[in-house]
């Protein structure tokens, strides 16, 4: 923690927060300054319970937070119904973003979002951990490596959790008025995600939504999927779910090689993490077995992924403060593209799976 | 090698029968005693080639291995387009009948063939070896397990191989009057095939093939995949391709449990083979890491998986012939059931991509 660390405040205690807030106390260059609940005892208790440094402040309503001179940054682990009016007012209070996903509803709300960073000159960036983790880097290599993987073809991702009853009747993640999204935001959001990843975030030209998609009395949507298409014959599937165990897998397929993992999302371990990579694989002289096998690759953790994340966004702020740098749009760009597929797969179910055009 | 071993004949001397002739020569109750081919010369070679017995027949047509009152069983790697009139005939020269897979074009020909066999009281099987590996048995009894695995919600498969541009021009599995079914015949049945054996061979109701199906100039399939819907909601996607890098996964996701594995038409390795199995998988409190982790599995091979389904093929003849048991019907069922889909599915692509009823 030095003078020149990024000042966290948190608006809301979610469950996400928990994870958050130690991640912004590891984070070398940031701060965790101060947590506002709806109610003070609340916000308190979190303080106490998650570490907080005793000079944090508590504050019994967002506003006051967003009002404190000392803050530079916020983190939002609100309801997704709640993001567009609090997004604008903590830009308009001129304190960067760091928000859980999904970012929006939908895109409209997603660009209005954006506009008033842009407006505030604040950075944006999303909450999805699993970007910042070092493993990823060193996958996205295999996958340009035109020897060993060649052209990307298929993708397919999947990310689902099994949960219990509770959850499925009083859970945010299945109300319409909170996160309306559904298990299409909450997870979906990391399957679409991982295969724009995968294809250096070229949006496909259509979606289509895989028939069978569950949802809730009230609309929201519990299990699904999609495949994608693009323009160069390039496709992807992905399947979400409140409904199944936990799994959490991609496979990526090039013309010459085939990277694989079970873990992308949070790894199994938080000390190191693997993936497998195989590379112009195929069979012996009697096709009874590989020849060469895929081979595991295990990269070591110095900082995990959610301490990589906010480490990446407090340096972008930094960057800002310090040096009058403008707000990096690689970020929100990579996720308008996640929201506008996300958009495009709901309307694909509301269509009645029927192809939907992805236009940007 | 007893008096009771079954006689085997192999029409055809395709790649594939290299494989075969190797499992009926290790295969405890079979014996390797006659190849036929168009050419005389091929045939003899083939024999040399491959091991053969001294005592080995060699044919310089399929007729003339098809008169031989010595031979009890004919296994047939030809081009599919052939499969109807030459299994036909095995059935009324009373052979027995091991098949390369797909069985038939569709199901009408499946039918005529099968009822051949029943006519003439013939064994039927298809050539889908990893059915018979010891593993797929212990990834079934995890399947079943009420408590780690429960009920089975989805199943994604995948097979895809890479082949030259020689293989896009020449190979038979290209052309239309021969493997007509292309990459969804010859990869596509394995995926199809494992789905069904995952939901114990329960058909889907519906059946829908994914945009973006590749077709060479003739109309063959190259590459492709399908979700499929069960009434009760099951659902399941697979891809088939002839244009990636080696794949072939299985996840299967169970409302407690996850299956999955990456090797399951061929495993890496001939001597043991392995799964992964996670049960009741959930977070660690901090949601940084998971517990418990999956657990993998290694199932130790006495025999390779197309040795076992040599025997297995063999022991049901041998029921016929020495204990005049009846033709067991759970291999030509669940056959019938491939095709059933495979035909679905290849109706879908004709159809623009339309949702396409199985009907039994």
């Amino acid at each position: 923690m030095t003078h020149t660390s990024i000042r966290f405040g948190i608006i809301g205690c979610a469950d996400i927060a928990l994870k958050v807030s130690r991640a912004i106390l590891l984070a070398p260059n940031a701060t965790l300054s101060a947590v506002a609940s709806r109610s003070l005892h609340k916000a308190a208790d979190f303080a106490k319970s998650n570490g907080f440094p005793p000079e944090a402040k508590i504050y019994g309503s967002y506003e006051s937070l967003l009002d404190d001179p000392d803050i530079d940054a916020v983190y939002m682990p609100l309801p997704t119904t709640l993001h567009l009016k609090w997004a604008v007012l903590i830009a308009q209070k001129k304190k960067h973003l760091l928000t859980e996903k999904p970012v929006a509803l939908n895109v409209a709300e997603f660009d209005e979002i954006v506009r008033a960073c842009e407006e505030n000159g604040v950075q944006i960036m999303d909450g999805t951990m699993w970007m910042h983790h070092p493993r990823t880097h060193k996958m996205k290599e295999f996958l340009q490596d035109k020897q060993r993987f060649d052209q990307l073809k298929t993708v397919n991702s999947c990310f689902t959790f099994f949960t219990d009853p509770d959850f499925l009747k009083n859970d945010i993640r299945v109300k319409p008025d909170l996160d309306a999204l559904g298990a299409l935001g909450d997870a979906g959001w990391y399957g679409i995600r991982s295969i724009l990843w995968a294809a250096d975030y070229e949006l496909p030209k259509t979606v289509t939504a895989l028939q069978g998609a569950v949802l809730n009395e009230a609309g929201v949507i519990l299990d699904c999927g999609a495949s994608l298409q693009w323009e160069d014959g390039k496709k992807a599937t992905f399947h979400c779910s409140f409904l199944t165990s936990l799994t959490m897998n991609i496979t990526a397929i090039g013309t010459h090689g085939t990277l694989h993992l079970t873990d992308f999302v949070i790894p199994y371990q938080e000390q190191e993490a693997s993936y497998t990579a195989s590379a112009k694989p195929g069979f012996n002289e009697l096709v009874t077995g590989w020849e060469p096998l895929p081979s595991e690759h295990t990269v070591t953790v110095d900082l995990p992924q959610e301490v990589c994340m906010v480490r990446e966004f407090a340096t972008l702020v930094q960057n800002i403060k310090k040096k009058g740098a403008k707000p990096d749009m690689k970020w929100p760009t990579i996720s308008r593209k996640t929201q506008l597929v996300l958009d495009a797969v709901k309307a694909s179910i509301e269509k009645g799976f029927e192809p939907v055009e992805i236009v940007n």
